[in-house]
């Protein structure tokens, strides 16, 4: 059994796969990555338990066949290959590697050693690949990495006609993203944000193929099929928390912004939670910190609207930073109060919203 | 007193000083910068006690005066600085630094809290820059990372009317630069290894001035002076370990070779040192490993010389990989047979010797 195949093809198939294949695991066979040869398809699939990865490449292919080896050496192998092309040459106990002037053989092991995964063929909904990156990366920094909150380690992605909308929460902040984008689909997930990373590197162009399962989803984009397991639990609802009352707005070049904001915090002190604090008056924002070192001070103009014409209030630094960093453009700040949460919306893209709350600060 | 000056100019100056500075130490006084106002100089200076680091900046400067502030903390806030200039403003107990809307003040500490550091003002050799960056960059990866040889873990330079040459070895590997230029100077440096890598950085266009002092060296080049401690102590004499008759050469294209032994390399195992197998024959050198996933295999073209037609041997691939990594161009491996040491050298650039042991395999 024979493939023929273009060494960038290979290389770039096999690199989504590999990622998630573990090295080593206790359950050995997670290390196994299953290839298929059947018509004119060469086929790789691998999974963590937590998503599974198929990546279908079209090659010259002779023969039928399900073979299994270790991912991580085969995409090292084969990202070392030297030549434009790649034989792949199956046999009962190894396979032969030949490019250019390389010549390697890998072991195999038993087919069935590794994991036979199963995806669907029917996708009943789908999206645009560039607008469900776009609405789940925006949120995706705002998941939790603490153990004790399990459910926050998630990012919610709700699906409605009207809709396409993601959420995710800290406990401390909140992302959210709307898109009107409608899937076809009806449904609340809850994703690892771990595979939340995995589904926006696979996105690219094109469109996506979901289907709603057991526990699980799949996604079908561009030659890969992934199916992701869903958490379990309920995410709290975060329409409670999002205050109504903005006695000041302001709007700001998302640029400027992030350039000052990364500036002072240089200064900002871990020990007080990164403390930037903002002034807003008279059409300035007037942005410091005070550290162990020293302090920090910039300005930029803004356009204020609403019935309170100044603010003085603090943020950690990081939050501040991360909230703003997926917008472009302009954006928009809405100020319920010195102590209960901001609002920070995309002007220029209006899809995006973060809440932030401010630090509590002595003088309060 | 005020400085006006190029925030790129202030930037690539302070890098070098600002890396040898701690941003912690037992001593605190080691991670303080000194800054220097006179004339139309700004200077900054720093030691980790084992290299100590000036950078004269021409600059627009007002007044005289001698500072000290943390060193990596000031690094962090001029590589954020927005603007194309920037505005040092030194006070008693602060400096206020502005550059476009930025506008900062860091605390200083009592300028004799920094290392009072003294440089020479006569170089009486001198070198050209480039000449002297190559010599040491060839070797440097060749000195040892172990403790218990501490004199391996330092690079010999010799500086004769004849010649400057730069030795490094682990004790079981090692690397030579001879190159013809004259310094005109006559000594025996062993410099730490971490000190070359300093040095190499520092290193760029024009000339390079050396003085050597006691228990140390010092060297200006392109606004930069520097003190580098010596280590004490006798290097072997790595003459006594060069072999003296090969019964085969071969003469090979080093980018050919580098890429052949790299990828192998891939399938070598770690549990049997990175063995690599070495056959030359019949103008061919056919390179392969054998892991414990399966074999790798590749052949490369070379022209073979000497009394002998034909050779087999085993490397270390890691030890092979680094011993060619500094040729271009074409190179020559003097073999002197299957455990006894084999000589890499250079034929495009005729100054480069390494020479490394073939591994001991069982069926010898």
């Amino acid at each position: 059994m024979k493939v023929h195949v273009s060494t960038t093809s290979l290389t770039d198939a096999l690199a989504h796969v590999e990622r998630v294949i573990p090295a080593r695991s206790s359950n050995p066979g997670l290390s196994y990555l299953r290839v298929s040869l059947q018509g004119d398809v060469l086929t790789f699939s691998g999974t963590n338990m937590e998503i599974d990865i198929e990546a279908r490449l079209t090659a010259d292919v002779q023969g039928n066949g399900i073979f299994a080896l270790p991912g991580q050496v085969f995409g090292q192998v084969v990202r070392a290959l030297p030549g434009e092309t790649v034989d792949l040459e199956f046999g009962e106990r190894e396979v032969r590697i030949v490019s250019g002037n390389f010549d390697t053989k890998l072991q195999l092991v038993d087919a069935d050693q590794a994991p036979q995964l199963e995806f669907p063929s029917e996708f009943s909904g789908k999206l645009r690949a560039a607008e469900l990156s776009r609405v789940l990366s925006s949120v995706r920094y705002s998941a939790s990495t603490n153990d004790y909150q399990a459910i926050f380690r998630g990012v919610k992605l709700e699906l409605e006609q009207t809709h396409t909308r993601a959420i995710a929460s800290d406990g401390f902040r909140l992302a959210y993203y709307h898109s009107e984008a409608d899937s076809g689909l009806s449904g609340n997930l809850i994703v690892p944000a771990r595979s939340i990373d995995e589904i926006i590197r696979i996105l690219d162009e094109g469109e996506v193929g979901i289907v709603l399962g057991e526990g699980q989803f799949s996604l079908s984009t561009n030659g890969y099929r992934l199916n992701v397991k869903l958490m379990e639990g309920n995410f709290p609802d975060y329409n409670r928390v999002i205050p109504k009352d903005f006695p000041l707005d302001i709007i700001v070049s998302a640029a400027k912004l992030k350039e000052a904001v990364a500036r002072v915090a240089v200064l900002a002190d871990p020990a007080t939670n990164n403390r930037i604090d903002l002034i807003i008056d008279n059409g300035v924002v007037n942005i410091t910190a005070q550290g162990a070192y020293g302090g920090a001070q910039e300005s930029v103009e803004v356009e204020q609207e609403g019935t309170d014409s100044q603010i003085a209030l603090a943020y950690n630094a990081k939050y501040l930073a991360e909230a703003i960093r997926p917008l472009d453009g302009e954006l928009r700040i809405r100020f319920s109060g010195v102590i209960t949460p901001s609002l920070v919306y995309g002007v220029t893209d209006p899809g995006y919203l973060a809440m932030i709350v401010p630090l509590k600060t002595v003088t309060d």
